[in-house]
Parts: structure tokens; C-alpha cells; sequence
């Protein structure tokens, strides 16, 4: 998407070989872009979360293959590279699926080669997943546009943390609709939960819709459910992290409350996601998806920018006083309106999935 | 209640005549009291928050009275400063109650005997609000005691905002029936929303409860229906701003989220107050009561303690985004399992309302 009127990707190859990226933990505050030259460049990259969002941090990975080939494009060369990039983030699963991607693909072929294999492969890997979240965006303007059609002024949607181009290589999930919908002329209004406590929505979600030109509100997690009960919100879309075989969606904690205050309204509620988000060996949601509880100092302590225009963090609770913090919550199906995918709408139910992924179903009981 | 084993009240009075209160600017990263000795000083606290809450900035603005009777007790000294302190919050409706009150009671009063019959009007109207909200606590905690005496382990309560002491004189309303388990020795345990955009639950309701040695642990607003999807909450009690004849009830924005997932997971959810908080010409809360749109800064900004100790306010938000900032929300009466008040507990509904206060109904009916 664009900044400042320029297309940019989240990650992209340098005339010179080099990946670059933009720096995001200087968003919202500064927008960098920087240079990986070399394998401990990109591994650093992904664990100091200068790239983070499940497919960048893979695409990622895949272009430090590629870098750590240059210096050394022998077999002891590859598998090293792929250990050390698949210990930056132990639990990303498409972290993992990248350098498998990598492997599978370079392994059979001589070292002498391997270098432009591993660029043609990673650039192959950067395409699929723009062009995975231009289609669902594709697929769920047409949401926005049908609500567009039979109201006066803009649609208002309301999105929960950063599920944007920012988090993927292009587009991003849930904000994908929101894009097009905009590139296409609709009239489209976002109001960005801030997303306590890592606040992605106000840091990431209104910097990447401002860059873009897309006129957005940000709100305190809190304010949905008002905005919703005074006909404010026409529609919610969020991302996704897992989907059950039977549509529940994890994903940002708080998610669960706007679906609740969606339902009591009359609110159709939305959940974008690729095929790859779902898993399609569990059926509860809420009984079977395990929970990750991080760290209390993200509730305890926030950062931003002071007045002098340093990075400062805070104490914002009281001295002593603990804080829990899961990091994710389950909507069940039967809050979920539809699920937008690459493959189109479809309502949040084994037989809605079934419907668009027969292979994938067939596959995962075979 | 208690700090570091002391009793306090939120505001006292000294034996020179002066009034003690909390500086609540400086929560919960100091606690500091001062003394008030004038009117200016009086008008001030209240202007500036170091005083907040409706009974407390009533009753401070009662010893705003007697303060300026000190140095002019005449008929034209009571009314300026009368008006002196009604200015000072102009939208507050309990302190120009107590104003009234302050005036009814010496306005009959030569000026010689004023100061004595101020004091002494000040201080009943304190112990008036203390003892309100201590039988909101007695008739509160029973609910408390009753999950507890079926239950293993504490009982735990979740709460939003900040209805304790601290925006009182003594108890608070829905803290009290908390303080009155804990004075019990039933085993209970708080959550704490955050309660963005103010913080009043990460800094007053965490630092109260602390302060006075209740076990509890501060969440993200995101976090309770997650929470209660999981059986970790055993009751909801909140506090309120108006609640109207049929029992919808304004409060802080987020607590209509937390009333929706308390209802999709069995959790009771109580509403507590005193019957001052009672509109009795209202029946529609969603559509009668006004919301206040607040400063978006408050949404844009946190303040907290960094690392050297200094108060520093930083911005959270992506620059040249824009906020909305609605500062409370409506909870219908259908989300609530019932209203914790000084006359007991009763459905939030007209009937309930009607079988406590049928005197107040037939006052307003008149």
C-alpha cells in the first residue's frame, strides 16, 4: 500500500541483493526503512520485531536464505541458515513453513545455483501471500460496496488491532476490503480500536490507514459497543489468528466483546483470514485453543513519544499492583457473520468452510 | 478504608478548622494529602481534580463554604461563595445538591452562628455519604458470601473504573461490597479493568484496593469476556452515573461490553448505587441519556511514571490520527442481574425500583 503517495511492500529485494524492510519498531513515530545484507541482519530483524505479522516474518526468513547463501550456498550453508532464522521466533508456525518452503526447493539443487533458486523462491513466496490478501480484500469490498450502495455518506467499519499490509507483505487481511473498497471510491470510514495492551491499532493500524489516505478514527477498546448501539458502525472486519474446522477465530484479545456488541446490534461481523489460518484439526475454540498469556509489563507500562519527541516508557498502573495479560480471545462461530478468504465469503460453520476448501478437507483427514 | 493500615476518609477535617483531602492528581504514584485553609483553596481542588467523584466533590465543596464563612460570614459571603464553588465543575448535579443543601440549612442562620452550623452541616453530609455507602456494601457483600459458600477458592469479581472510596467519602459503591467481603475475612480477588482512556481502574482501583490490602490483579479492557469464557469470573460489579426508572444504567464506556459478556457466560452482573443516582424521569437510557464526547487527547495520550520517577506524558497514537473519546456508555436493563443500593438488592427494572423507593417515585410522580 502507500506512503506519502509511494508503493510500498513491507519487504522488498534491492537492486544489490539486499532485502529491505521497514523498521517497525519506529512506526508509528518514524517510518525507516533498512537494509539486511547478511543472515544475522535478517535474524535480528524478525527477533527484535523490526518485522513482525505472521507472512512477513516467513517472507522474511525466506530472504535470509537468500542472504546466507551469498556467503556460504553449500548443504551445511542451508540447513545452518534455516536453524538459526527458525530459532528467532520459536513459535511461529508460518516462520517455519517458509524455510520448509526453502528447503524442500533448494535441496535438490547444486550449490553453484542456489543463490538465484533461493531469490526466485522467496520472491514467488512475497507474491503469493500480496496476491492471497488482494483477493480476499477483493472478495470482501464487495460487503462494503453492497452497504455503500443503499446508505448516505461513508460506511463506517471498525476493525480491532493491525490486521493490514503491515502485519503481511500487501493488503493485509482485514484491512484489505478497507483498501480496495477505497482505492475503488467508495466512502469508507474506519474506527481503529486502539488494542490494549500492545496498542496495534493506534500505533500501526491508524499509521498505515493514514499513510494510505484513508480516513480512520481511532477509539479506545472500550467505545464499540456505544458507537455500535447509536447505528455508528455498519460493519466490523478483523483478522484472524486460528480458525477451527467449525469457524471459531482467535485473534487479538477483545475481539470476543465487539463480536457480542456486533450481534446485539445487528452489527454484521466479519472475520479475513487465508486458508493457512486454519486449523482444521479442532472444533471448540474456546475449549481447545490454547491461550498465550505474555508478559504483565505490556498492561503495566506503555510507550510513546514525549513532548521532546524521545521514546519514553511509562508506568500507567498503580506501584505493586499486578496485571494478567492473555493475548488472545476465541469468538465462536455463532457471533461471526461470514469469513472473507482468498476463495471468497462464507459463513463461519464446518459446512460454510467445506464449501470453499473440499481439497483442503479431504487432505487434512487423509 | 485503609492506607498502609490507616483509616482515611477522602476528605476530613482538621482540628483548625482546615480540610484535609487525598491529592488525587498525584495517584497512584503518590499519596500526598493537603490541607484546604480558604475558599480559593477549596474551588481549586475541585477545579483541578485533586478532588473527583460526585459525593466527594459535593461534600468538599460543603467545607468550600464553611472555609469562606471564616472570613465572611455574612448573607452576600454566602451566596459569592456559594457561586465561587458551583462554577467550578458546572456539570457536576451533586455538587450544586450540597450547595443547596449548605444554603437551605444557613440561610435561616444569623451570621454569627453560621460557621459553627456550616461545619456542622459539612461533616453530616460526609458521614450522610459514608453511611450510604456502607449499606450498599452490608446489603452487597451478601452476594459475595453467598458465592463464596459454594465455592472453593476466592470469589472473583470483576470491576470497571472507579466506583471506590476514592471517588467517595468512605466504602465507594461497588467497591464497598468488595472492602465488606475482605473486612469479612471471605477469600475474594478483583479484576481490575484498566478502563481506558482515564485509567481510573489501572491507577484509583488498583491503588484503593491495594492500599487497603485487597487481593487484585488490573487487566486490559480487551481482556474480561475472555476472562469469563474461562469460569475466572465469578460476578461483575460495577458502578453508575444514571440510572434511569427502568434501570438502564450509564457508567463509564466498556461497562455495556463486559454486561454483554457477562450475559453470554452466566455471570451475574450488579450495578451499585445510591439512590441520588436515581433519574426518575427517564425510561430509555440508549436513547435519553446524553453521552459527553470528552478530549480526544485523553485517547491520544497516557501520562505514567518513567524510569527516573518524573510524571511524563507521552502520545500512544499514530500522529495526525484523530480520536473520538466517548466518555460513557448505557447498559440496558436486560444485562443486569440486579441493582446493589443503601435499601437492599433489587432487579433492575421499574418493579424493582418501584418495591424500594416507592416514597421517591410518588416525590417524582408529584
Amino acid at each position: 500500500m502507500k506512503i506519502g503517495g509511494v508503493h510500498y511492500r513491507t519487504i522488498w529485494c534491492n537492486d544489490d541483493g539486499s532485502a529491505g524492510i521497514i523498521d517497525q519498531t519506529q512506526l508509528p513515530h518514524a517510518f525507516k526503512s533498512l537494509k539486511l545484507t547478511n543472515l544475522a541482519g535478517a535474524a535480528h530483524a524478525i527477533k527484535s520485531m523490526q518485522v513482525r505479522g505472521a507472512p512477513l516474518i516467513g517472507v522474511t526468513a525466506a530472504y535470509g536464505v537468500c542472504l546466507a547463501l551469498r556467503a556460504d550456498a553449500s548443504d551445511a550453508g542451508l540447513e545452518s541458515a534455516c536453524a538459526t532464522l527458525a530459532a528467532t521466533r520459536p513459535t511461529a508456525v508460518n516462520l517455519n513453513w517458509a524455510l520448509r518452503e526453502m528447503q524442500k526447493t533448494l535441496r535438490r539443487i547444486a550449490p553453484s545455483e542456489r543463490v538465484t533458486a533461493a531469490y526466485a523462491k522467496a520472491a514467488e513466496l512475497a507474491d503469493q501471500d500480496a496476491e492471497t490478501c488482494r483477493l480476499i480484500g477483493d472478495h470482501g469490498q464487495k460487503v462494503i460496496a453492497d452497504i455503500a450502495a443503499r446508505k448516505d455518506g461513508a460506511v463506517n467499519v471498525l476493525t480491532h488491532c493491525n490486521a493490514g499490509w503491515l502485519a503481511a507483505v500487501d493488503w493485509g487481511t482485514a484491512l484489505s476490503p478497507i483498501y480496495h473498497a477505497y482505492d475503488a471510491g467508495l466512502p469508507v470510514h474506519v474506527w481503529v480500536d486502539e488494542t490494549r495492551p500492545r496498542n496495534q491499532g493506534a500505533a500501526l493500524t491508524a499509521f498505515e490507514l493514514g499513510a494510505h489516505g484513508v480516513p480512520h478514527t481511532v477509539v479506545a477498546d472500550n467505545a464499540g459497543g456505544h458507537l455500535m448501539q447509536h447505528g455508528e458502525v455498519d460493519l466490523c472486519i478483523v483478522g484472524c489468528d486460528r480458525l477451527t474446522a467449525t469457524g471459531d477465530a482467535a485473534n487479538k484479545i477483545g475481539t470476543y466483546l465487539k463480536a457480542l456488541a456486533a450481534k446485539d446490534n445487528g452489527v454484521p461481523f466479519y472475520v479475513a483470514l487465508p486458508q493457512s489460518t486454519i486449523d482444521w484439526t479442532l472444533n471448540d475454540g474456546v475449549r481447545e485453543i490454547p491461550i498465550e498469556e505474555r508478559d504483565e509489563r505490556e498492561v503495566t507500562h506503555m510507550s510513546g513519544r514525549a513532548a521532546g519527541g524521545e521514546i519514553v516508557t511509562v508506568q500507567v498502573t498503580a506501584p505493586g499492583s499486578k496485571a494478567a495479560n492473555p493475548a488472545f480471545d476465541v469468538t465462536p462461530a455463532r457471533l461471526i457473520t461470514g469469513l472473507m478468504t482468498e476463495r471468497g465469503i462464507t459463513p463461519a460453520s464446518r459446512e460454510g468452510l467445506a464449501r470453499l476448501y473440499p481439497d483442503l478437507i479431504q487432505e487434512a483427514a487423509a
